[in-house]
């Protein structure tokens, strides 16, 4: 039994709801996605939004043209004013990501993606830093600089790899963002700008970064990197398979900044994990799963300890790297499939939106905390295991002794496992329907509710006894309220139907 | 085992949708009423509406003024137009019943209910006359005569009680009625009147109905009358207790009409029961809870067999007869509370609303019905004991074996019981507050969900095995869809998380 | 011509739209009362609403029963939160108003209004606390004390009228003033609690009410009283004649406690208007004119000069204190008829809504103000003749030269006067149909908004020459907006069908 | 005075309104867009929509993939599903366009427009077929059959153009033709295919398909082509000026299939222009015009004569052949631009919904038509002139001898000019913002409003004189209603303000 101590022991960090990853920025001009983060915004609440591509071709920024025998160049936001006016509609930031290349501007012609991000350097420095420049300047006249002092400024995306920057050639990097950074910093000095936004396993860039920014004093406001656990890609057709290592692998990928930064320029700065997610494909069916929520559980527990932020890759299936999906779950990034259907990490999400401010508890299968109400929350998981040999204890139990002031408790569960909060399942059960009807639309709708128990508890000296067993790959949330009874004298039961008492 | 037919044994009749109650027509103009209408009719559908008070004071029709030394009279549609267009933008249609009597018609000042509506005859049967007209012109002129030819026009509500209709007077109700018809087929003869709207018990008054319109040739389109089955009250402050007769007697009731006016001009005419509920009294607990659901659900499983339409009293805890209700659960006659929580009663109707058009099976404890897609839906219910002596068995088992053009099925089961979908219960245990908070209607809007299950069963012989068990008091929506598997010859969730299959 | 300052001389004051006023709470339960204040605050935004009514029997708060042989009472507050719930959803926060008498508490019968508001002294002011004091603990227990201590408490309505206070007896108004504020303060000291809410005519009771709170030390957060300039109704049927005074009365009135209660305990509270208005009487038809907007434009300019709120009675018609409104213009107190029809004091009100924070310049027929991107703001309007004997000038001119920092002014203009914005004419034309029908309440939506006109002007030296001339009644808005031209060079007007320009 | 005969000539043809153009159906996808489409469906109600790409890669439908060492194909209807899905909500019906061509299954590179539609033959006429019939296939399973066979299904686009058609080979079209029918028939024979949607300027092609589906036995349901009337493109930076030929040009291509095809077997076919406009440019500014309105107006009244339907090309500015709009007005085909603006050909369009469905009178400025209620509606346009050289005339009159049963008239009059229902003028007169912000796009909206007038007017001997004065290219809708006078004997406006009459 464990003892939850009355008074909290601080603050519930708000690192894991403070920025979400999507899909490319064009994306969000369309209706699915725009319903999706209109869901997503209601039940989490995150407060920033990253994706690739702001000034690729899709979204029309760059657009060179002749005139009078000269090349000229016009820099148009219709787009991207579409976008940002929906982010801000729906209460969410951006948190802006500058890449990738606009094909004229670009040196080379190596895309990433089935969209064809360009992924090569700029065929003028210049040229990009004015596209920069005149980005940043429109965002600040149309939503005013007090508001877009408030968005980060990511200058590209892993350069570190050679799919996403010609060569992975470091040194071409540091050039893009010191030009970067220098356009960013004219248009106002108080914008933040930083880097160097690298995948998992090229740490060495973040020395690199910190002695190249020193070196020729080039302004740094926040450093960035992502994180993922998954191992190589075994493919089948529209999928993969990886194995994965374990969550805590993320924890420790998270505290790398901080660690290796110490002593330079750069530590004190805030560091943004601005992608995280187990594997690192949209087509890899664990992200649909009960599995992953409970995997996942404790690092959005414990997240908040290491970093200011770590973004979930990404809030929706409305996603085309691996270009259009051919099935509802295919086993994309979302948090959200199409259409809407709330997979088990929405609601291990969800579920963290409704904890409290205080911080009463933390361990390594609870997080519990308080509202200013005096309700009690419980977040509770099953333990995983990703080695894929079994599939996690059929049981796990956990006992609170809940501090609690009043005379009984009113206590409501809500459960995520294999079998509720599981659209998956039931869409498995269905046949695997790749394009749903609506009728399978309403069933897939339903079977992704959480399952709900409540009951009424007494408070024995202050306290409670919850005793909570968990399925497998089970996440719960546990709200525990104080009852103030307002049932009448004359209230009963026995006498519903007409009767006296027996 | 039940062996469900292949091939259909008839339709599933209409009746039990054909009409709902709803408190005094004023109330329509309330937001919260119309909420609760717009959910209902996405859930269920229902085609017409019925209510008291369309030309109480409260609607404000009948006017009379002075002007140059005159008497004259208005009669203003301001509040009816409004009603009658939300009934419309909803789907439904207003079933009309013509009464109570304006104050400034009537020749008396008795009144009933909390909202006093006057229950005299009309000091003026010529000012009641061109009230009746000039309301039934003004609607075939705002809304076309093809519609308003489908509103069936009611006489009154419940003559033959003194708390209706001043005296219980027969004479005068017949003289009302004939002035009434008369004005009515004035507009447009092919305009459907009828009554005589009688409670429980009074069943001459039927006979006596036949005679007084064959004798005097008075035009009647439809009959109506009305069924309860509970006893006398026992009074507690805010509420009442009540023993109720079997649900057969509902049954039995609605058969009355047809049986008692066989042989007279009226008996071919359609039979409305205009109001039906177990208990007529509007704070009677038994109204919130899964016994009545169990209870009511044989009646409108075989409702359709006696009479054209049973039109449940009423829709919404938004009624005043007796008060302004005092906490959100109160035993009012809605389908919902305030605030559009659901009760079980709710969830039956929701649950005939998925039946389809197709009977296959019926019996004491089961529906079962196809749709056009082959899918089969059955409706079962446990069995009640209405002495209260005991709550009814713990545990009912049904087992049917179901028709399916396919190799597998995919079975889908919604639950309402004592824990399911009855918010009731959990507001119990919330300590019954009267009036909850945001969160605790968060809390009560998700008890209110039926508990959902799903599986996927074999089909042998084009037929599968539904074993039910069915808790106390429980209502439960079985959907058997035929499955067509679309998952991938490479589908293997053992190799989820990257291994080899064990 | 006017020299507009390019500096401002101060804030444009809030007080135009600190409040305003509404039926008898109860109608807030109704679907079209919420569809305008929607509305309202779309396009006004007002902070607080104020309206009788709130503990009369239609708001079922008082509910006494007996029990076990005792009479007991619950305080209930199923429709309280509905309403209050609704504002607060709509952004707008209660101005609370204690009153009138539940008929159960009440020494008398004496009632107010086609709604039978009583209008008597509580039977036991012990119980009048009680009810005070549970309804202020609940809305702090659902609210937050932060929240209700934000909601001015006034005690009862225009107590110095026989009609709203039986016999107008001060003495007994202000024991009932002295147990209210003494209930409110027990729920907590830093609720505000105000009186004495008098209508125009009795200023003496501001100095009775100084006199016995400062002799007896009852506390007083705020002074509260009324403004009317309506001279006696000479009735029609249906509606009222009345003369009024000239709108500076209205100031005037406005500024009375401010003089009256100098050097009083008094002197230095808040001073709301709780009510104003021209005509005091519900079926006055100058309320849906374009002359009532005129009337009214320097009383919104002026009117925070002398107090902290004058809160127009009322916004809506729906309202029913003379009974059900007859016609869909009827004289009603709306800024909106039923349905949502803006009538010409809602585009006052609305042209308020679009004024900058920083006042630049005000006149007799003109207010000039600044947003904070540059854009000025005029509000003009014509005088008019509350005489009757002429319709007023049919022109009335005004030369304005603006400050502007740019080199060209784009102007945008909103007119209201007897042809635009005025869907009274139109409904006029239209043969004054009680009851619109569809297509007519379409023309009637459409004949309500303003007339439109839009130009380019030159600036020259910082400065715009704007001209207006004015029609009869008319209220007009301009807005005067510095051009930055962005048209390319090769545009050309006069090539658009492929010629050559001429 | 032209006499409106008072007894209908025939029926308002609905051909104006079957079908309207669309950008590339992927685009569908968008809020933008589908925020468009629900406009116009409220306003005008097209029964049909039509654009290309609803095979090509960004719709994601043929999916090839290798399993097991053997390529298989994957039809996927991720996107699809969700495009007919939006359509259908919205109260519209796909006109499905097969094309163009999956870059998998396709013969050669050529590509079309800036996001590069495929318009090369199947690498396999087989593979191709099947694409055909499982699209077919999936449709009439998710929808109907019932639904499917009203969806005109056509066979490629414009394949006489070599930039749409690979060499505009006219044999390689009739061989994809003839699989594509007959791949449409296998899937049912009553779904309907038709052809062969050349564009202006080809009309032997009609011969030649004529020709081969009869000597081959090819099934046509119906036939199609486009129609334009602009000159070569004069290009300018993101625009284009051409000429334009008269309206009559339009009309005269409507009738050539019908007078071509007579005596062939496809002669009694429906006839469709499947894309119509003035310029087929979409960076010509004309279609943004109050002279394109006026310009089109005689093709609308008129068009219906000709064909079953004619389609404008496009509904919206949300397009993007000829890349991503620069600026919010860049003469796009759009009936809206991005975010809704309604241009002078909006109007055009929703006044010709507001006809009526007799046809009173038809000229060549006018157009009369009476509504069930007696209400007549005149649609009445100032000529044009397409030559550029003078602007047309500033002034033209109509006078209508209207006849109408009742005393007095209700006119109500909408105007689209250069002044009136022009955003692009006011548009302008703001400095032609590219990106407008919030308060500019207010402004343009509010300017995009038609102007409005109403009035009353006599009738004498059933007919009321109606004499309209049209300004520069103005299109004009008016409303002659009868009045039926309810206002009061007690009404009098000289009485307002309480005096006696003077």
């Amino acid at each position: 039994m464990i003892r939850v101590p009355a008074e909290p022991i601080g603050r519930l960090p708000d690192a894991w709801r403070h920025c979400v990853g999507t899909g490319r920025i064009e994306l969000a001009l369309r209706r699915d996605y725009q319903d999706s983060l209109k869901l997503i915004q209601d039940d989490i609440g995150f407060r920033y939004i990253r994706g690739h591509g702001l000034l690729s071709d899709g979204m029309g920024v760059y657009r060179p043209y002749e005139w009078e025998g000269a090349r000229r160049v016009h820099h148009s936001f219709t787009y991207v004013d579409q976008v940002v006016d929906a982010y801000l509609d729906l209460g969410i930031r951006p948190f802006l990501e500058l890449g990738f290349m606009p094909a004229e501007l670009a040196s080379g012609e190596q895309t990433v993606f089935w969209w064809r991000g360009n992924v090569t350097p700029p065929r003028s420095h210049r040229e990009w830093a004015a596209l920069v420049k005149a980005t940043l300047t429109h965002l600040v006249d149309r939503y005013g600089l007090d508001e877009v002092r408030t968005w980060p400024i990511e200058v590209w995306n892993e350069p570190n790899l050679p799919d996403f920057w010609e060569n992975a050639d470091i040194t071409a990097y540091h050039r893009l963002y010191e030009v970067t950074a220098g356009a960013v910093k004219e248009v106002d000095a108080s914008l933040q700008v930083g880097g160097p936004a690298i995948s998992p396993g090229a740490d060495e860039w973040l020395d690199r970064f910190a002695e190249f920014t020193e070196e020729r004093d080039v302004p740094v406001d926040f450093v960035s990197k992502h994180a993922y656990t998954s191992g190589p890609a075994q493919h089948v057709p529209f999928g993969v398979r990886q194995t994965l290592a374990p969550a805590q692998h993320l924890l420790d990928q998270f505290a790398t900044p901080r660690n290796r930064l110490k002593g330079t320029r750069l530590a004190e700065l805030p560091v943004h994990i601005t992608e995280f997610n187990s594997s690192y494909r949209p087509d890899n069916p664990v992200h649909d799963t009960a599995f992953h929520a409970a995997y996942l559980a404790p690092v959005l527990a414990g997240g908040g300890d290491h970093v200011d932020s770590f973004s979930y890759w990404t809030f929706s299936d409305m996603f085309e790297e691996a270009g259009i999906p051919t099935a509802l779950f295919h086993g994309g990034f979302g948090l959200l499939t199409h259409r809407q259907v709330r997979k088990p990490t929405y609601h291990l999400y969800a579920f963290m939106a409704r904890m409290g401010p205080e911080l009463l508890a933390r361990g390594e299968d609870h997080l519990v905390t308080r509202h200013a109400d005096g309700r009690v929350t419980v977040l509770a998981w099953a333990p995983v295991d990703v080695s894929g040999e079994t599939p996690g204890p059929a049981r796990h139990r956990l006992r609170l002794h809940i501090p609690l002031g009043s005379w009984e408790a009113f206590v409501r569960r809500s459960t995520v496992d294999e079998e509720y909060g599981n659209a998956r399942t039931a869409w498995q059960r269905m046949g695997s329907p790749r394009s749903p009807d609506a009728h399978q639309l309403d069933v897939l709708h339903e079977a992704a509710e959480p399952g709900r128990r409540h009951l009424r508890l007494p408070v024995a000296e202050g306290r409670v006894a919850v005793d909570l067993t968990l399925g497998r790959h089970e996440v719960t949330l546990v709200e525990v309220s104080p009852v103030q009874d307002e049932s009448p004298p004359w209230a009963d039961e026995r006498r519903l139907l007409g009767g006296q008492p027996r």
